[in-house]
């Protein structure tokens, strides 16, 4: 089963969250599973469109409590790793979709981008790091985070 | 979504794939979904197992690519960790069966029983270590890792 | 600089006290560094004979706050991974001498055994799994432990 | 004993190299510890640096051998996390300097300014990350870098 991650802000307002459902329902319709940090905001609203579309979803959580997790998550994985759980979302991930973003955000791109993984950035203040990707819109973002896998 | 964790040798003979096959299938036949370390033997014989009654299953990795899951893993989570990801297959399942297994099975066993988690061994030569709950069938052992979960 | 590792449990009475700090001492006067958990009993008792004997002291904490440490340590490095730490205590060592101990202690030493180090148990209760070799002193411990290093 | 990170490219020119030996130099001559990523290019420099003033360094390894180090690691930790172990220098520093780098250094940029650790930037590419703050010498660096410890 193909895996997309969807990363970005722990806190947001009604358009980044819009976008990051919209993203999450987009990953689901197309038959992938959507892993994320499991915890509020965009990871959230990613979560619920995914389950909205009827798909499966992942949540590596920092703390070691699977109900940290938020209700939309199939399968929490408590990590016990605070903010060291970043590489595992991005290592879970074939490509990732990062929308608006803080400082752990950009610690997985630059990981998912070391690491040679395909980051796309959707209304993300990151998207002049060297080597990301940007879309104007979830379908964009969903599509290009699709492409067939690099070798 | 509960997660029963199977965990055991890398190689398994006849007896031990049957009961460890048998063990995913009663996990995924009472709607929970099996997590375990990905790779072959007891891992392997697990996942097919719930595969066969239409379960869900994770695969936690100790490489850094999804490939290496065995063919039955759902979603595989590649964790470029080696041994050390061993903490997060336990961390991952709030119950653990043991068959079989090694010294990489022990650490599990142990890093299970430190963190509160409950041990349920099958046919596993670990049985004697303090906190182990042992169980004589596969239908023992899920009935006793999906007991009503500890607070 | 050689590293040798002292695990064990985190109260220790008299003997066991005793025994992990002469340990210690002897690790330092042979010219080799000691990593431990960096808690308390047996790793403290083991630092702080280390550092009687002007040794050097590494501290794999399991929280994130260097404050944690044992007043023995030199360099202490908060992992935040909880018990999850106990697989770079023993990647850090190049063997480990095992003093009492719990599940913890014996997380670390089949991780120990599981990645090909060398354990030592010195009036720990695992000394009966196999692989681990058995010492009656601190000096046989640390002679074992200090063997020339396998290749 | 104080912890100062140095991260930074794996392999640097002259002038890089030049400033990340005399960023070594200047922390070992303030007492404190070095850690690093323990391989080549602004890593090696600094260690270099630090062992010609007397100091202490450490090499966070992402590989499972000790002999990966560079030659001017006391200490090295091998992990076996890959880029995953990036967390783990940032957690080891109280505070970082970063010399140039690629997106390696950026996610140890970004993780340290999620988990509240001051890092200064020295001729780094990253500079203009919100939080990082510039330093145009190796004395501003390390001053900067050692000023007294956030509470």
């Amino acid at each position: 089963m193909r895996i997309i991650g969807v990363i970005g802000t722990s806190e947001c307002g009604a358009e980044l969250c819009g976008l990051a459902r919209e993203v999450g329902r987009l990953i689901a319709q197309r038959g992938a599973a959507l892993v994320c940090g499991g915890l509020g905001g965009v990871m959230e609203a990613a979560a619920r469109g995914a389950k909205e579309a009827g798909g499966l979803t992942l949540g590596i959580l920092p703390g070691d409590e699977r109900r940290e997790a938020n209700a939309y998550i199939d399968l929490a994985i408590p990590t016990g790793m605070g903010e060291g759980r970043n590489f595992l979302v991005v290592r879970s991930a074939e490509a990732l979709i990062a929308i608006g973003g803080g400082h752990g955000t950009l610690s997985e791109i630059a990981l998912a981008l070391k690491t040679g993984k395909r980051v796309i950035g959707l209304k993300t203040p990151w998207e002049d790091v060297p080597g990301v990707i940007t879309a104007q819109t979830p379908e964009e973002a969903v599509e290009k985070a699709l492409l067939p896998e690099q070798p």
